[in-house]
């Protein structure tokens, strides 16, 4: 994989866009397929499919790659985009990478045993993206909440990759700052970063905190917590689907409830851009190793 | 002024209606009047203004405290408020405590010599205000900037008390961040603070920064600055009217400029609110010492 | 385990004196024993270690517990203590908290079967002291060190407790900070966390860093690599002994190296006290659940 | 002042020692005079104070410049140093760089009109030393508290430039931080910035702080105060002769009082240089301007 210098970018949002500039700015070529809509706003340098294929030394898929119709997911192509036999063929022949590589592969069988890789399912690219998706939480929180950050109390549940960073974020601005998690370790590491540390285990009574953070993917607010939660806390819940929060007893009992998912593409395409770079960077680098 | 039971907060938005509810929690009573158009929403508890000054024991204006057309500054009152003769008369038997007392006096003469109080002309009320301002900026940069703060080049005009409050904001959240200022004492403190120090005197290129915030009030970013500003760049105006930014120039050069004003009562009254009660008593604790 | 009033606390040096004083002003009963050599200098409400043992309901030991020859670890006695075989049999009806518990019971078979608790060895304790120890390495470097942390360039070897703990505060105190790791996703956290990633692995030229901290538990700093370090740089070694850094090759190369150990103790010994005591209770609290 | 090449440097402490090797590496050419101490441990490049003040385009004297006795500085010299009636003529025609210019024109009138900078009268000079004093202080804090200030409570005496970065520093570090001051605005920003404000007038208690900084260059603890100082309390005096502390009274009560002066130079010697260094500049380049 030593000698990459086109990248065939196919498919994607506005982080894609972003991606092709970074890497057209370290000096890589940049072939672009399924950005048709964007045409009619002036940008040029578009492809074919089959040429970002063709002519490409690697592929880079969106995020996911593939629709369920197994379309590549490809919101601003001017229509949908299915990978013929023969480009296939010529995929596997170069590096793809892609997010979400088993629903690819299902999709299209002929990519299976061919160097597919998923830099989605990668830690790094995990933790990287809790940078974003904390700020995307922090932007909700300043937009809902009606007072500043700074000075507020804060309750942040579960302590994985966007715990820590949303976390220590939120102290940064002044916030003062309680950590719900379940391990003694965790609790010491709460404590020696600064923060208060909180049981989830024992989390029956949510109160005195202005806005509290979900990042468990599990349902930790419950019909019962919500009652045992202050009508004045914003919950903003970060967790995946189904997420952590029952919306409905929420908007039932008066609770100011918000699920933001996604962040990083949404809040900071750029940032997501460059994330999905360093990334298959990495794995580049591994590989060559 | 020592034995202040009851405040009568007339007219105002959503910062006098939680700086009531400060007060209310701190165990005072309230009058509230001027908020008319909140009965419909359920609210109940408004009086007339003219109860709020009978009853009172001082009285609380808004910000600023009244318009151009002499009326009191009331955006969510039913009609109108203008003080009769009669009421003017009690109010000069209290302290009051209004913002703009030059503009109040001259629309309603007969408060000259009375005990009127200006909290919004304090220089303390004007530091404390710099949190939901800085805040309320960063808010704005982490809708418009399609990066993230973390990781960003930020370029903060002017190290003054906004300067000052949004560069610690900006460099907690990872942003390397650089200050323009006049004076070697602030180039000093700005490198001692962490940041980047650039005079503002020599500023004729912005290049390399993903946002700038100008916080000076004066026309630095004139149609001769933006032409040396980089397109990409975001633009946020901090300044007060006449502001510091030619955005007719910054619309043809297509620099992506925002006007950023009045942020603690858009971004977070209740913060704003409390900044008001903290400096009213401020001015008690002085006057009783 | 649910009703311990007096704890018997026997051996060790400031630390448990630190948590006898820290129990005692949270209502607890202390029998001391042990700190003989403190009566000279006016110390009262010293015990035996009979009666320590006799009329407690749980006995802490200290960190180490014992030494080598088997006496408890009590450099502050007038006299080496070894504990009776009737001692024994009364420690067995009670919990013991224990520091290197399986060299205890190798000491003492009779306490084998007994509640004795490893304080010491459970990952909680080990992140709490990360503090004092990280604290402790600040103050030899800003010690031994000609310039400020403040603006300083320093590189941190090994992302773990101590890495996480150090890398974060003296990026607080304002300098650049480079950590070397080894993992994709230590290389994100670093970079996440507002850090420069390095590899360990690729580590052979150590240029333009004020101070190294090693925290890694591996001969890093061999002679190959220390001929490859900045002469002017302050080389601090954390790592438990036989450490990280080869001292002979570092003096003859003109390195300048320190070894730092057991920072908890010498540094903080007040901290390293309430870690102790934190600890035994949240052993306490897992037992009673 | 345009076109200095050759910096003469007379007299000093390691502080000039690290301004001459910092000019070296800028490019510039160095004649050091007045370390005949340091020949012995085979330093070499010592000039005579003659050749220094004649083959020099200007000259640099060190932190006081002059003595009681009118002789220069010098605590490296071999012997004392006084300026000839040859030495100050030419001294007269190029830029001198000093430290308490007054006191040295009165030792050598004929300096008198010459062009005399004084860098330490200079605002942005003790801005800019404030950090390592500040640094200074909390290392003599580690050092003397049995704590870590993590997680410690600190007041510091004073908001002016020692106690702005001092309190930064130690909030930093993970302290619960409480500031004195006298002005409203002051207040104000002790508490935008996240510490607690206290007023200076009304301190008539020290209690429940760990450590306290005093920085204001005044009686403030005299022995009413110490009486109702926490015994526990280590006391840190960072203001200049006769500092803020009654230490004969401190003594006799038992408050652990320490006294720290002139930190720059003794805990940050090469920080210390390269400050006169960033002063030195600024004022040739406003000269220039």
């Amino acid at each position: 994989m030593s000698n990459i210098k086109t990248f065939g970018i196919i498919g994607g949002d506005k982080r894609q866009l972003f991606l092709a500039q970074s890497l057209l700015s370290d000096g890589y070529h940049i072939i672009l397929a399924g950005f048709g809509k964007l045409r009619e706003q002036g940008f040029d340098n578009l492809s074919s499919v089959e040429a970002a294929i063709l002519y490409s030394d690697a592929i880079i898929l969106p995020l996911p790659s593939v629709r369920a119709d197994k379309s590549v997911n490809a919101p601003l192509a001017a229509r949908s985009i299915f990978f013929s036999a023969g480009e296939l063929e010529v995929m596997r022949q170069k590096p793809v990478f892609a997010a979400m590589r088993d629903r690819l592969i299902r999709a299209y069988p002929a990519l299976d045993g061919a160097e597919v890789f998923d830099y989605a399912a990668r830690d790094d690219f995990a933790v990287l993206n809790a940078v974003p998706t904390a700020e995307g939480a922090v932007e909700v929180a300043m937009r809902e909440y009606e007072g500043t950050v700074f000075g507020s109390r804060t309750l942040v549940t579960g302590f994985g990759r966007i715990g820590k960073i949303l976390a220590k974020m939120l102290k940064a601005l002044g916030s003062d700052v309680t950590v719900c998690a379940r391990k003694p370790s965790d609790f010491a590491y709460i404590e020696a970063l600064g923060y208060h540390a909180k049981n989830t285990a024992s989390l029956s009574l949510v109160h005195g905190y202005d806005i509290v953070f979900n990042t468990v993917p599990a349902l930790i607010f419950d019909e019962t917590l919500l009652k045992n939660t202050d009508e004045a806390t914003l919950l903003i819940d970060l967790a995946s689907l189904p997420g952590g929060v029952d919306f409905e007893a929420a908007r039932k009992l008066g609770v100011d409830a918000h699920r933001a998912l996604s962040l990083p593409g949404k809040c900071a395409p750029k940032s997501a851009g460059e994330i999905i770079k360093k990334t298959v960077f990495s794995i580049i680098e591994e590989v060559n190793r």
